[in-house]
């Protein structure tokens, strides 16, 4: 396969139908659709999970309720397997809480006519020095 | 190709590689030899650019001479073909200007017995949002 020329489209529309999802209590755990059943990696905050199965788990604890996701930007980048890599940088708020600074990776691989989530790497951007 | 079990030491030598060679004005350029003549692609601060001649372009660009980075998070990933996906959250300091929050991403592929940076987005973390 070669590079997906549409790749800047693909990566903004994923995030913001993945985040649309995410955002809504409801609908979150439907994220988990996006992942394989087997393969896909997720690092959360330093822990690295593998698999929808566990993914799921990992969605259904966080104990917030209400969060909101202002994103800053995304930059997309196509790979020689017809995949795309992204980069989201952003800030979250959640419930009550102060906002935060994140960031979030998605490799996306190609999947029948669709994309699955291969490899998802979150991290707050919290930094020890001042 | 499967795994490569060693992903999260290959991920942080290769970051302390990397920003070894960069921090040094008299040896910057020669990350360049970390990417691939053609193929490689860099996204810095949202502008994309391809191989390596681009790429060493780029650094030789960079007005700034000393530079401090401290990398506050690591994370890696394995994929599938043997290459490594890794996160870096960092701060940096140019020369007397006031120091930034960044994030770095970097897609290792194995070439030889080696790695190849097959992709590298970079941002610093400044939101317009309050």
């Amino acid at each position: 396969m070669s590079p997906n020329p549409q790749y800047e489209k693909i990566g903004k529309g994923f995030v913001q139908q993945y985040y649309a999802i995410f955002d809504d209590p409801a609908n979150r755990e439907n994220v988990v659709h996006f992942y394989s059943a087997t393969d896909s990696f997720m690092t959360f905050e330093g822990r690295q999970i593998q698999g929808a199965p566990k993914i799921l788990e990992k969605v259904q604890s966080l104990s917030f309720q209400k969060i909101n996701i202002v994103i800053t930007t995304v930059d997309s980048q196509p790979t020689f397997d017809g995949g795309v890599l992204i980069s989201v940088l952003g800030r979250l708020k959640c419930d009550d809480d102060p906002p935060h600074s994140f960031s979030q990776i998605f490799l996306l691989k190609p999947n029948g006519g669709s994309f699955i989530v291969a490899h998802d790497i979150f991290r707050l951007n919290i930094h020890n020095s001042a």
